[in-house]
């Protein structure tokens, strides 16, 4: 399926055009998940000087965002591209801007950890946000990846893998509740942390419309808002038909 | 600038498909805009036999999300829109991916708000909540308003409101957190209105991302990174030219 959108275009520049596209794109994921990366040993590690990092990285990716963006509209109006094309350039204007905003969420998970934090975090729940960041980590590098190579069946893992990761943002988020409960003293500390596993989780949910929207882009079928169970069913009906 | 896409083009059928998207959009934002209202009225006035009412209408909200956003794409295929139409046919795909966050949000809030919150939400803070929800709501109105207008001006009223949700958001959080220190008892319950808050402020961003595609799409310049006084000295500048 990796073939999927070359060597089918009467004009090579055509081609050329989506490629750079599509490696910006990629350029772009990288830097996110530097971002994503340094803002977790923030969180975990205390490694706060990170921080200054994950923050000056924003304004690249916001200008990726801009770019490829612009770029897109441009291919538009200049190729009329037809489905399947239309279908990938319009994908690439989606995911960028879920890849814009995965940059924020690592942001605040980074400016957050930051101050006020000293002794707060205790060993179970560093030992939890640690696996939780890593399934968010490994999300985001699957579907990266999905859409690196136009992969559905990798795009699927990533949509099942969000279930993993809400199940241990609640056990987390219930850790932290006992844990103000018990130390009222705390409540302002552990609320800073609680704003970080929150945009962890939704970092997750992020990768999974990624996710979604590269499944679109393949099947032409909008799964957004179908049950994960229908789309395997249909993800199968299609691969027979090939 | 009301009339900026209408009578330009060659085609009166494309004139009508055009139309038509922007009618759907408008109804899908009437429908978010009632499930934010009946949100509010769960997690202000206790109303909780309404939240049952913001949840259903989520299956609506996200059929039109993808019908419309299909024919976003029929179009671009078919008619092959130039600069200002296309830029038209994008924003819409964009909006109504907000639209639908919109209404995920206010599910939130509608379904955090239902259960064990006897008695712990504390009449300044329900004063406060009132506000920021009539604040946030204001917003939509008048973001919805400056799509149904192609209005710029009342497109940069909303990006400008957002600071005052800001502002709003950051003392009920402060008034939260004390309360959670102290009465550490009501902590589970608290940080279920905490939840709701968030999801409020949220839905302040979207409506701002919405108010800066719409101001993309008169001005054709790429706001979403700029500071909003860089923003209103290129509105000056666009307006000086007409």
């Amino acid at each position: 399926m990796s073939d999927l959108h070359l060597g089918q275009h009467i004009s090579r520049q055509f081609n050329e055009e989506l490629e750079d596209v599509r490696s910006k794109v990629l350029h772009m994921g990288g830097i996110v998940e530097e971002q994503l990366a340094n803002a977790l040993r923030v969180l975990v590690n205390d490694e706060s000087e990170l921080a200054r990092i994950v923050i000056d990285a924003d304004a690249i990716v916001n200008s990726l965002e801009v770019e490829i963006d612009e770029e897109c509209t441009r291919i538009v109006a200049r190729r009329q591209p037809a489905a399947t094309d239309l279908r990938l350039v319009m994908t690439v204007s989606k995911t960028i801007n879920e890849l814009e905003r995965i940059g924020d969420e690592a942001k605040r998970v980074a400016k957050m950890s930051r101050k006020d934090m000293d002794g707060v975090l205790q060993d179970d729940v560093r030992v939890e946000l640690a696996h939780m960041g890593e399934l968010v980590r490994e999300m985001l590098r699957q579907v990266l990846d999905a859409f690196a190579r136009t992969d559905v069946d990798t795009a699927v893992l990533v949509v099942k893998a969000d279930a993993k990761v809400d199940k241990r943002y609640k056990k987390i988020i219930k850790q932290l509740i006992d844990r103000m409960r018990d130390e009222p003293d705390a409540v302002p500390a552990v609320m800073k942390i609680m704003w970080a596993v929150r945009s962890l989780e939704r970092l997750g949910d992020r990768c999974q419309n990624i996710a979604e929207h590269i499944i679109y882009m393949v099947l032409g079928t909008d799964i957004r808002h179908i049950k994960l169970d229908d789309v395997l069913a249909e993800i199968e009906a299609q691969s027979e038909l090939e």
